[in-house]
């Protein structure tokens, strides 16, 4: 316990995730939890609207995010009420991060295109949710047009823009819903949208735009003023010129606020009017701030998918890194680089296998995922046989290819549903071996891999087989809500009770639960399988010429006997 | 109905499956079944005994046979006794198939090393199930040996000699139980083994080798003289001198008799003593004699595996054809090559997928194959943007090779049950097309397809699919059990009832039953997709060099968008 020689002051943290918002209140002393509410997004199917003639479409309803803060909040600060010691009017500053890239239509008043009875059907005019793939060729075009300037657009983006961002869907909806982009008087990212709704600050040409997503999302940087210039846009699609006019000249970092939380609003949650609203930012670099990031620090959040999150002093010399999503001072922690990097999809893909792919005698035996790995523990690493790619969903780092898909080798006769789901694991650990190895390759050291999200948390499998593919200790912060904690942080520090986004997190950040150290045995197996990896990588992944993948199964096969062998 | 000049005959065919031995009477006038009866072996997991450390390993318990033998046969009598105009004394002979290449270790006196105290547990000791593919080793020594020889050894079976094959897994017997290699007298092929129980001719020097097997699995031909020289199998293995030593040295066609049916055995199933037996043969060619199989007709017969067998006169020139199976004289029709190619999984290939990976909501449904055939009917060729290759079991043709494994590419984070299942169905109709081409590339004409089978005849999607990716009509045959009508026809021949097996066929075959004509739209989307199976095919598979396949997974999803928007 913390001794107390004031008042005790609390800091809210609002998360607004894929399927779902969370509302987090702790104490600024160590970053406690004393409250925190789900709501889950009741719109289409888990939040998510699709179509079902395009697997890429993922849109959601902006509604959601309205009654979500009503409802989480509400429910958050009810329950801290009942804790002793807190009352609404401690509440120092409310940080908010979302999914993003998120854009939102909305018209002149920054009221989303999606609440007009005109547009309420049209999935164009709904949010476009960040795993919204339907705008690969606008993402083609803008990497092609990016490539011919003298601008480095591509180099702060690890090479090619992707279909995941703000311009390519903007892009798109122009291309394909010509009368919503006609409608539409900007777009709004998520992250800005929740703090301008909070604030009242919804002019779409004034409200504060968060650098997090204007850098990584819509290649916004200070080395060509801003957002692109006049010139790119205008060569992809005159209009354009017209979004970029509607998006305030400057983008701040979160540790500055947005405004005041607006009395009508406060009222119906239970809080005082006035609170201060931090700039949003995107969840992962916010839970990167939760689990304590600092140099040579990597955070990954693992969930649905992977954002792995570190940061770089802007005076130390930095070079682009080809395939990062991002490269953006000040999107993590004021005076650093916010570097990012990300698996397309990783719990998703566990839960597409199980959701899909799962016999009936398993799934009877209990929560299938806690069946399958309980099952999967049994045998060693490569006794499978089998082999896997981690791109159901695409790849983002280090190929930024959404084009690309799964691919499962080595199956026999005797597969069973327990071995693919850890050959599926294993993937997503050869991908985050990768991405660990293209840091290395160009000068960022990381000493530490810390982990937090709902996979690390739930799964020491997954932890385990990570720390063995990677040859390398993993460790896990003892937190079930790290991107909340993180705009909770930013919450205390635009509250006042910090004076600078590290020395909050010295106090409220969570300690380490546990370290998952590398068995020499998996790792000497997981480097030959790594390298089987690696040639189904390049070969799909990548248009060199590659040799022969004919050894592949063999070799599956000789290390799967010699693994066997072994283990009797 | 056929007007009967004399009194009604009839013919007994035996037909050893993997899994069960089924009894079926006919009435030697049009084939018809009188009675039949099935038994299930009851040893191991379904039949077959497993070694839960290596999944190559599949053996038999000799006693399954004889007992199923009388269970069957008995049963079917009995059965026939309850019809007008049977009578057992009408019965003029019986026919025996039975898989193969399955070898039985026996002693001086024929009987199974298994029923030996000393080896009842041990599975080298029992009988060698074909799909056994522990001789991989052994099997690549004997190509390599071979290939070093004069002779035409590796022509014949299609330029690599395989691990399911005779020689193979006797070398494997030496090198791995060499006690149970040592006690061994001779090996009897299972198709040998129960003609010669039935007539008690079991000495096994003597007892009479039908050319099926021996050409087809044990590499005899009388251009070499029968079996492989002497100075082949010393440097293999000199101890394989006395496997050979204990071996009649002429191998018999099926239209010959192996003896007259023993009075015990004969009086415990309620037959007559001294019916002809023929000389056994493999099951997959009594299948094709019983589909009617001819010069330009190709039979398949889909099952677990699939069997593809033709037939080629002896007078006209045949190339070598590499990849086939087999090249020999008299083993299907007498006057005939028999030609046979195949593909080491496809029903297996579908059990294996609903067995281990269909979800309870689908199982719950009824049989899942109904309810994944009936899901997977409902979209086009090419929408799951899914590919598979065939190969969970190794692949038998062209490239002969049992180390290769499942592959499955174009997974999504939306990708169902039904797609996957769909896909494993293309991979094996893509295994079909590919030895149609072989066929046709080296001259031998096939004007028509017949199959049957179990997959043939319960799941009309396998062979629209098969029509659809060979563009070409598809045939399925009015007969549950064509191996065993085969059979019937080759006791029918023994029994006098006909002079030569195509008089009895041309009686006794059924008719056509389903023809499957391909549909324009998805042969040509197939066309596509299979260029795209080659190209995997040839990487995985063969170890020429290949360019990239960078463009794979990108191609299937510039199929399925282009299917599923031809689709709305």
């Amino acid at each position: 316990m913390v001794k107390r020689t004031s008042q005790p002051q609390y800091a809210l943290g609002v998360d607004y995730g894929t399927n779902s918002v969370r509302a987090l209140i702790v104490d600024t002393a160590d970053g406690s939890p004393v409250a925190s509410a789900v709501y889950n997004y009741p719109s289409g199917e888990q939040g998510i609207l699709l179509d079902p003639r395009d697997p890429h479409v993922a849109r959601q309803n902006p509604a959601d995010y309205v009654e979500g803060f009503y409802a989480a909040v509400g429910q958050a600060v009810q329950e801290a009420e009942a804790q002793p010691g807190f009352r609404p009017a401690r509440v120092v500053g409310i940080g908010v991060d979302t999914t993003g890239s998120t854009p939102i239509p909305v018209d002149a008043s920054g009221t989303p295109l999606a609440w007009d009875r005109r547009f309420q059907n049209q999935l164009a005019a709904q949010a476009w949710l960040w795993k919204d793939h339907t705008a690969v060729a606008e993402a083609a075009e803008i990497t092609e047009q990016a490539r011919r300037t003298q601008d480095a657009y591509l180099a702060k983006c690890g090479g090619v823009y992707s279909s995941e961002w703000y311009w390519a869907k903007i892009l798109h909806c122009k291309r394909t819903a010509p009368e919503v982009f006609q409608a539409a008087h900007a777009w709004v990212e998520l992250t800005d949208f929740v703090p301008a709704f909070l604030t009242g600050n919804t002019n779409p040409d004034t409200l504060p735009r968060g650098i997090c997503a204007a850098g990584h999302k819509a290649m916004f940087h200070q080395e060509w003023g801003g957002l692109p210039r006049e010139s790119l846009l205008r060569r992809l699609e005159p209009d354009l010129l017209r979004v970029a006019r509607h998006y305030a000249p400057t983008a701040l970092t979160s540790d500055q606020q947005a405004g005041k939380l607006q009395a009508e609003i406060a009222e119906r949650v239970g809080l005082p009017a006035g609170i201060p609203v931090a700039v949003g930012a995107l969840d992962a670099h916010m839970g990167a701030v939760g689990a304590g990031v600092k140099p040579g620090t990597l955070v990954k959040i693992l969930g649905t998918s992977a954002c792995d999150i570190t940061v770089w002093p802007l005076e130390k010399p930095l070079p682009d890194i080809p395939g990062l999503c991002g490269i953006v001072p000040g999107s993590v922690l004021p005076g650093m680089y916010g570097l990012e990097a990300g698996q397309s999809a990783v719990g998703d893909i566990f839960h597409w296998f199980v959701q899909n792919l799962v016999p009936a005698q398993l799934s009877q035996q209990g929560d299938p995922h806690r069946v399958l790995s309980e099952q999967a523990r049994q045998f060693p690493a490569g006794a499978s046989g089998l082999l896997a790619l981690d791109w159901n969903n695409g790849n983002r780092t280090v190929l930024v290819d959404p084009l690309l898909s799964g691919l499962l080798i080595g199956q026999t006769l005797h597969t069973t549903a327990a071995e693919i789901y850890r050959a599926l694991i294993e993937a997503t650990a050869f991908g985050a071996l990768t991405i660990l190895n293209r840091f290395a390759q160009y000068g960022v050291q990381i000493r530490d891999v810390v982990h937090c999200g709902g996979i690390a948390e739930k799964n020491p499998l997954v932890m385990q087989i990570y720390a063995d593919v990677c040859n390398r200790p993993m460790k896990v912060i003892r937190a079930a809500q790290t991107c909340a904690l993180g705009s909770a942080i930013y919450g205390a520090v635009v509250g006042g009770a910090f004076r600078t986004v590290p020395a909050a997190q010295r106090k409220m950040c969570p300690p380490t639960r546990d370290v998952f150290k590398p068995q020499r045995a998996a790792a000497k197996t997981y480097a030959q399988l790594y390298w089987l990896y690696q040639q189904l990588h390049d070969a799909f992944g990548t248009p060199a010429e590659t040799g022969n993948l004919f050894p592949v199964m063999k070799e599956l096969i000789a290390i799967r006997n010699q693994v066997r062998q072994q283990a009797v």
